[in-house]
């Protein structure tokens, strides 16, 4: 089992900072009601490894902890594989039950930093219908890019969920897909951003939902999706 | 009338936490907004009681007050057949309008240490159709191992409401139950896995109605929920 | 105008615990979510008014201000005409803009210690359509021993909403009822007996709401709610 | 670049005041549930500027930035061509992504004070299917004099949505706009005038949208709704 003090002092220092954010970004998701009792997670990829002969690793949340709960330490610290790693308490938690999923996901997106699942109400019921989201407003062009698709059916304990949601967002614009009669995971280049993404796609996926109930809503037409999509993309919030 | 300070002195102490753990409970069921005013409680069965010559005990909300007040001095000690013991105080509480219901299910489920009693809107909502929740998410087979069940029609006032409960729920694996035009109740091995079971029910119940206004959804095939419900069982969590 | 100061200290005092209790029962319309902004108000009949020469007053929210602001001193004390007394401060606070028809109501019901009003969405939904709430679950028997009644649509102005009020409850059991497109007015043996029927009006208002959205619910027949509202009024909370 | 150092004293003043203000009314969206992460905006023209030789000046939300973080010193001062003026800080941080919006409002809507934009869920969700809320509810003939109107779809990154919204607004009663698939924006004579109007029309938007899922709402008679609009404007709230 790989040894935190075995690493780099600057890579146990990344770690830390990880476990803070990640700490932190747990309570976005109580925040803005996406999640209840333990049930949703937040990870992140710690900087600066998975180069010069350091392992990749990130950062997750440990099963069952209730989000009151959650300090720094007590995040855990995962190898690729999913395995956690000795960081030198003797009564290590458990990482989050869908960790193996996380894991696929930092596996196989190089370009992402951060993932979060959720069970957030109106996500999940367009899930639990099986229906992607329809691009139906700017906010939602200017995030998405697009409709928000939905994933197979898949059965936790093996590659299947990671799977489903490498193969549904390697060619999307979303950073958020609907895993089929389970519920949203959300990637981004770090952990706020997958955050956001999962507090977007839960508001969108409600307002959509609302506004369906009285007559249809129509799609935006796909050029325009492209020019909201592109000058959000680039123009909104701090250039630094 | 029995006496608390009559019973032996490690009994006296498991009451007074007893009364702490289910004082506290009640703030989870405000805080995931599954009652309003005084309309809901929580009872624990009291650990060690029942044995050696101590009658069996649960310590359950005083009727009609307001969660505001409820610190543990005021949580209210029955012995299993309803009636509250002499604690010494002299101005003693009511329990809970509820209480008999809550006493028959510890007298005829041994293995139960936890009730609670809500409305939550949506699982009342499905309790007043009379139609029990479709397992149609993985979170509701994880938890539940299959459909929420609907109990019969009860008047409060005699052992009605707990019967209906007990027949319901003693051969289901759901730890909850939805009593017909009343409410849920659920149950667990201790009042933390009951107030849990309430408020996933509540999540299930408001996703799964929600999901079913646009189309319908449809059940997870037997053998899926069977392996999700046994592993969530064996492998959330901490294990100890 | 009456003088507050040439009142009896003795209703001096209770004017002022009436203020007290006035402004502290504001912040259930908030915790509760039955308000927006500043649209609603509470209003309680100050004991020991009207009997021995001392002419009837209550205590009523002023005009617009937010709910923030409402300390007990701001609260503005009128007589059963509805106009405000002077009170000795300089700065006059005008009284809510309801506070003809509060008045009405207890010139007409000698009974009646406290009446609310709120715009509280479902139960104003159920206004907007001008359709009576069904009882439909226990708690709905428990509180208003049947449905809660429709009053007429009337214009503020004059007494054609206090008149509204009293002409529909007058002969029903409901403590509350969805006055035509405006909202529900809910009253009480006193203010805190008035609050909690507006808490629960909403409740059951949205319960019932939404257990409709899948199939019709049957209304509990009319000799089971009478054996419950009797039972309720009897046997609930703690007896003095 | 305008310095904000060069302008007289008072204006300097009545610049800071204005942060102060449109810094704290950011609380009320947040309060009310009317945005999430960062997307929604409050600004609020500056009193005394666009006289006497002093450009016109408004202050506005910095885009992207967390409503946690807003404190007056980071709120943006611009000109009425939405252009940012030196306000002496090194590090001065960009307006809204809106803000060519509010800017056109400003120099075409000479009475108006304050400007607030949303995605409010239910009003953005009337906006998604581009239908007006009709006015059934008194509240609603109160605070809008009438129906809701929908505005234009309208991209971002030119006049397009400003003169959308003052299109529909010039000639309307109502201080709220639904621009189509888009979202609502509100004015008022100032910045909390406008958040008002913002907080409102969520309101009736929800409760109208929700009174409509079990029957049809009936409009109000135009000359009732007059009535109670004039009444409304001229005797609510405290007048000084």
């Amino acid at each position: 089992m790989l040894r935190l003090n075995a690493l780099p002092p600057e890579i146990q220092d990344s770690v830390a900072e990880t476990q803070r954010r990640v700490a932190s970004l747990h309570k976005e998701l109580t925040r803005n009601r996406l999640v209840v009792w333990t049930a949703g997670n937040v990870s992140e990829r710690v900087p600066g490894s998975g180069n010069a002969g350091v392992p990749g690793l990130f950062v997750i949340k440990p099963s069952g902890v209730s989000y009151d709960a959650l300090s720094p330490e007590v995040m855990v610290v995962c190898e690729l594989d999913g395995n956690k790693i000795n960081d030198g308490t003797a009564d290590r938690l458990q990482p989050s039950s869908d960790t193996a999923a996380h894991a696929y996901v930092y596996r196989h997106m190089g370009e992402i930093g951060g993932v979060v699942h959720t069970h957030s109400t109106y996500a999940t019921a367009w899930a639990a219908r099986q229906e992607p989201i329809p691009c139906a407003l700017t906010m939602m062009a200017d995030e998405f890019g697009g409709d928000i698709p939905v994933g197979p059916f898949a059965l936790i304990g093996d590659d299947s969920i990671g799977r489903g949601i490498v193969e549904t967002l390697r060619h999307s614009r979303s950073p958020a897909v609907l895993m089929a009669q389970h519920g949203p995971f959300t990637i981004g280049p770090d952990a706020e951003a997958a955050v956001k993404a999962a507090v977007m796609c839960e508001d969108v996926a409600r307002t959509i939902h609302i506004a369906r109930q009285h007559d249809d809503v129509r799609r935006i037409d796909q050029e325009l999706i492209d020019a909201l999509y592109r000058r959000y993309q680039r123009a909104y919030g701090q250039r630094n």
